[in-house]
């Protein structure tokens, strides 16, 4: 049972949760309407074997990249929840799934990653979801209180 | 004489030059060999009758859009001559020509400008883009120097 994969006490975690809003807000088509957070998480959890079936090249499709900016809008939220800062997230993608993603609050870049076969995004497992994403916003979050009159200007 | 509004005077200043090397390194075509650089700058010269051509709304070509990375490559390029630091210019177009530019020098925004009507980009004569890249390439270097740690980060 594919759906089976997303344990119930990790449904719960801040980040996964915010990531499950996120996605619904970018389904513009509404494909998720009825659908369980489970169902809507699935196609981001890519087991060893489901990776092995995609091709290293590629172009991202839209929900690919729809998922990549849930991803980092989640990350945005997360640190505006703790922080209280208006926080921007910007995902550019410049040719085959290459780019860079950025956060930025006041003038500061508080997440700057570089984007490399966004084809392929996901996580091993929710679990992985969640201590990634929650990596990412408590190290936005250090940056913001290191340099608070930038994050501020 | 269309050509004729760029003034000698000008075009030896060194945000225009900068520009123009700018713009030929973007020409992917080829389109500008063998022309002049009064030439090359010439399309981005919107006098107010040039501008009343214009549609108010429509959707940035390529080749427009290549003029306004031309411009902040310029300012990146520029920045980078002035404080030494390694500068990364990152032009991002939502929909409609609506947008935003950055320059990021380490984790500090150096450059952040909200881009509308991309396809109406340009300056009112030459004299006005010196004045406008100089401008925020001024603005930028100040940035750094009042938050030196951030850009070194």
């Amino acid at each position: 049972m594919e759906t089976a994969i997303v344990a119930d006490e990790v449904k719960v975690a801040p980040f996964v949760k915010e990531m499950v809003r996120q996605l619904r807000a970018l389904d513009s088509y509404g494909s998720y309407d009825g659908w369980s957070d489970d169902r809507v998480l699935e196609p981001l959890i890519l087991t060893k074997a489901r990776k092995a079936e995609i091709p290293v090249v590629g172009d991202p499709d839209e929900v690919t990249l729809s998922r990549v900016k849930a991803f980092y809008n989640a990350v945005a939220v997360r640190v505006e929840a703790t922080t209280k800062l208006l926080t921007v997230p910007l995902v550019h993608l410049s040719h085959e799934g290459f780019g860079r993603a950025l956060v930025s609050v006041g003038r500061l870049i508080v997440v700057d990653r570089t984007l490399r076969d966004v084809h392929r995004f996901g996580f091993a497992s929710i679990e992985k979801l969640e201590a990634e994403g929650d990596k990412i916003v408590r190290s936005a979050v250090e940056m913001i209180e290191r340099y608070p009159s930038v994050a501020n200007h």
